[in-house]
C-alpha cells in the first residue's frame, strides 16, 4: 500500500510531458467530424479522485509464462459516469476492480449501444513503461462514440487517466517482452428505459489485463489459418465496420464457431460479388507479393470504402514501410481472385494480420468457399512480417530508444 | 402478499393448458435449424423458485393514462443463468425486480453478444389477461441465441415462466384497452474474459413494463413520418437483419438522430442501388395500392432476403388478410420509386408499420432523399390498417373471445 501510494504521487509529475508528445504525434487516422471532440463539455483528469483497493482486495499476478488474452485483471479500475441531467460528465474516478451494477433495461444490454478501444502497456528493456500511440485511440473512440449517440470528450484527458491507472497498477505489466498489458476503455449506454433511443446515461470504464499471445500456437514458426466464407459479411457501404462498436462483433461469433469447428482460427471478411478482401475482424489484412511490374509491393484494404477498421497498428505499418521506401507500399482494394491468381504463379510472398491485440500475425492458410490455399508467409528467410514486427516491437519495448510514438509513463 | 401467493398457487394449473394450444398454433416464423431446439439441454418450469418482493420492496403502479414505453417496471423479474462447466442451464428463478452484477469484461459489454424479443400481455375486457402468440417469440429467440453463439431451449418452458412472472406482477396489467404490460425476454453473454469468442456463461432473464403508445402522438388522427436516407443501411445479405439481436439497433442510434433533428419520428431503412424498402426498424412495412391489374392489395417486403426481422404482427396481419381474401396479399420486394410512382398516379392508398411494441402505426409523411412525400395513409375514412388493428386488439382485448392467437393466462 506505502509503495503504490508512493507511484501515485510519483505519476503526477510525469504525466504533464503528454500534452507535448500527443501534440507531436499528429498523424490521423479518420476523423470525420472535428466538433466531435467538445473540449468545454469533457471530463478532465485534473478531477480524478483514487480509492485504492485495500491490501484483502489485490489479487495475486498470473505466470507471465502462461498468460493468454484477457483473462486476468488488474487491482484497479477507471469509471467515468455521464448524465445529461446532471450536466454531462461526472468526475472521473479510479477504484478498486469491481462488477458494474446495471439495471436490467440499461440500453447496452438490449440496443448494444456499447463501443470500446484497446491499447497496450510495454514494460521496456530499460523498465520504463510504455504506451503506444494512444492519441489514435483517442481519435477512433470519439469517432465511434459519436457514431453510437454516445457523448465525446478530450481524449488527452483520458490518456491521462489511463495513465494513472496504469501507474497504479504497473506492477501489472508482465516483466516480459513477449507480453504487455493490454488496456480497455469501455463506453455503454446505461440509461435504464426500453425503447431505440440516445443515452442520456453512459459509462465510460477502463479495465486492464496482463496479456500474452491472442492465438494459441504450438510454436512461433507456425501461422494462423483463416476461413473465407463468402456467404457471410461483416460489413457494408452505409453501415458501421469503420468504427469499435460491439455491434460490429455479436454476429461473428457464429461464423468464427464454423471456422474453429473446421480447425481455423479466424474469419478473413470478404465483400460484394467480386469478394473483396476486408478484414479479419480482430486484425487488418496485409499482402506482400510482386506485382504486374515485378516490383515487391505491400498493401491493404483503403479505408475510404468504410468497411475497415482504422486500426493503429495498420496505420504504422504503412507508415514504417511507406519511410523505409524499400518496396512499394500501396491501400487498394484487391478481392480473392487475385490473391488466388498471384498464388498460382508464384507471386504471392506473404499475407498477415495486424492488431493491437494479436500484433502482426503471419497467414499461412486460407479456406476459401471450400478451396485450400497454403500462403506461404512462412516459406521465407527473413520475411516482411517479421521485419516489421520486431521494429513495432523494438519501439513497444524501448529497444529503439525515444521514438515518438513510444509514450514513456515513468 | 397474501394475495400475490395466492395467485402463484392458482396460475400452475392454468399453465397446463398451454401445451395444447401451443400446439394448435403452429404457424411458423422462420426456422433455420429444428435441431436448435434441443430438449434435453433446456431448463424446465418444473424447476423453478419463486421468491418474492418484501411489502417495502414493491413499487407504486404509474397512472395508465400517463403511460409511454418503457420507463417503469413490475416488482419482479425472472432469471436463468447458464454456464457450460456447471452442466449448462440452471434453475429459473422469479427473484425482486433488481439490478445486475456483471463483471466488467462481461462479453455483452464489448462484443454485443446479446438479443432480445418483445411480447405484450393484455387485460381483456373479460378481466382475463392473454398473452398474444408468444410460440413465435420463442422460435425467433432460439434462432437468435444460435446466430449469437448462445445456447438453445425449450420455448415452451420459457413461456410458462414468463406467464408465471406475469401472474406473480399480475396489477402491473394495466386495466385499460389503450394499454398492456410489455415483457422483455432478453439473453446476454457474460463470460469475464476479453476475446472474441462463444459465451460458455450467459443469462437470460425477463423483465416486464407497463407501456402506452410507443410514439408520442399529439392525437390518433396523426400518423408517423419517417426518414428515408439511402446513405445508412441497417441490414444486408450475409448479416443478421433477420435476428432480433441486439447488434441491430446500436448503429441506427445515429440515424435516428438525424430524424429527430428533421422532426420526424423513425428511420425507413432502405437498401441496395435500387432503394428496396426493408423496414423501420422497430417496425416492419406494409404498402396498401392499386396494383397494375387495378386491384386492390397489400404487400411488405419478403423475409427471403434476410433483410427483414420476422415480425409477429406481420406474420398475423398477413394471416389475417390472407384469411379475409377482400383484396390481394403479397410478399415481394418494392422499392421507393415505386412507391413515388403509386403516390403520383394516386395509386398509394396506404402505407403503415406493424409491431408488438408499437402496434400497427399508420405513416402519413417520408422524406426520401430530401423530397417530401405526403402518403395519404390518414385520408381515407375506413383505411385498412385501423381494420386490421381493431381486430388484432379486438383479439388481444378479448372482444372476439377465444381466438387460438391469445392465450389466457389465468
Amino acid at each position: 500500500m506505502v509503495q503504490l501510494r508512493r507511484q501515485i504521487l510519483l505519476c503526477g509529475s510525469i504525466l504533464n510531458q503528454f500534452q507535448i508528445n500527443i501534440k507531436r504525434n499528429s498523424s490521423s487516422l479518420q476523423i470525420r467530424d472535428r466538433k466531435a471532440v467538445q473540449s468545454e463539455r469533457s471530463f478532465k483528469y485534473a478531477d480524478l479522485t483514487v480509492r485504492l483497493a485495500g491490501p484483502d482486495q489485490l489479487q495475486p499476478k498470473p505466470d507471465v509464462s502462461a498468460l493468454t488474452f484477457g483473462k486476468y485483471f488488474t487491482d484497479h479500475m477507471l469509471k467515468i459516469f455521464y448524465y445529461e441531467a446532471l450536466g454531462g460528465w461526472q468526475i472521473p474516478e479510479i477504484t478498486p476492480f469491481e462488477n458494474l451494477v446495471l439495471h436490467p433495461a440499461s440500453k447496452v444490454l438490449h440496443y448494444a449501444i456499447e463501443l470500446f478501444e484497446g491499447l497496450k502497456a510495454y514494460r521496456g528493456i530499460d523498465g520504463k513503461i510504455r504506451i503506444f500511440r494512444p492519441e489514435l485511440n483517442m481519435e477512433r473512440m470519439n469517432n465511434s462514440a459519436m457514431r453510437t449517440g454516445l457523448p465525446t470528450f478530450i481524449g488527452e484527458e483520458l490518456i491521462k487517466c489511463c495513465c494513472r491507472l496504469i501507474s497504479i497498477d504497473q506492477e501489472w505489466v508482465p516483466h516480459s517482452t513477449a507480453s504487455s498489458l493490454y488496456v480497455r476503455p469501455t463506453f455503454i449506454g446505461i440509461d435504464p428505459a426500453l425503447g431505440v433511443a440516445s443515452s442520456k446515461s453512459a459509462l465510460l470504464y477502463v479495465i486492464a489485463s496482463p496479456v500474452g499471445s491472442y492465438f494459441k500456437k504450438t510454436n512461433e514458426n507456425v501461422g494462423i489459418s483463416l476461413l473465407a466464407d463468402p456467404r457471410y459479411t461483416r460489413a457494408w457501404p452505409g453501415g458501421c465496420g469503420n468504427y469499435k462498436m460491439g455491434s460490429n462483433y455479436g454476429p461473428t461469433i457464429y461464423v468464427q464457431k464454423e471456422a474453429t469447428e473446421k480447425g481455423l482460427q479466424q474469419v478473413l471478411w470478404l465483400y460484394g460479388e467480386d469478394n473483396e478482401v476486408t478484414e479479419v475482424g480482430t486484425m487488418n489484412i496485409f499482402m506482400f507479393f510482386i506485382n504486374d511490374d515485378g516490383e515487391k509491393e505491400l498493401i491493404t484494404p483503403p479505408l475510404t470504402s468504410g468497411l475497415i477498421l482504422p486500426g493503429v497498428t495498420r496505420n504504422s505499418i504503412l507508415a514504417l514501410a511507406t519511410e523505409w521506401n524499400e518496396f512499394k507500399v500501396s491501400e487498394r482494394k484487391f478481392c480473392m481472385d487475385e490473391v488466388c491468381r498471384l498464388l498460382s504463379e508464384n507471386r504471392l510472398l506473404e499475407m498477415f494480420g495486424a492488431g493491437t491485440a494479436c500484433t502482426v500475425n503471419p497467414i499461412s492458410y486460407i479456406e476459401y468457399a471450400g478451396r485450400p490455399l497454403h500462403i506461404p508467409t512462412m516459406k521465407h528467410s527473413n520475411p516482411i512480417y517479421k521485419i516489421l514486427l520486431k521494429h513495432l516491437s523494438d519501439i513497444q519495448y524501448g529497444v529503439i530508444s525515444d521514438h515518438p510514438w513510444a509514450i514513456p509513463i515513468e
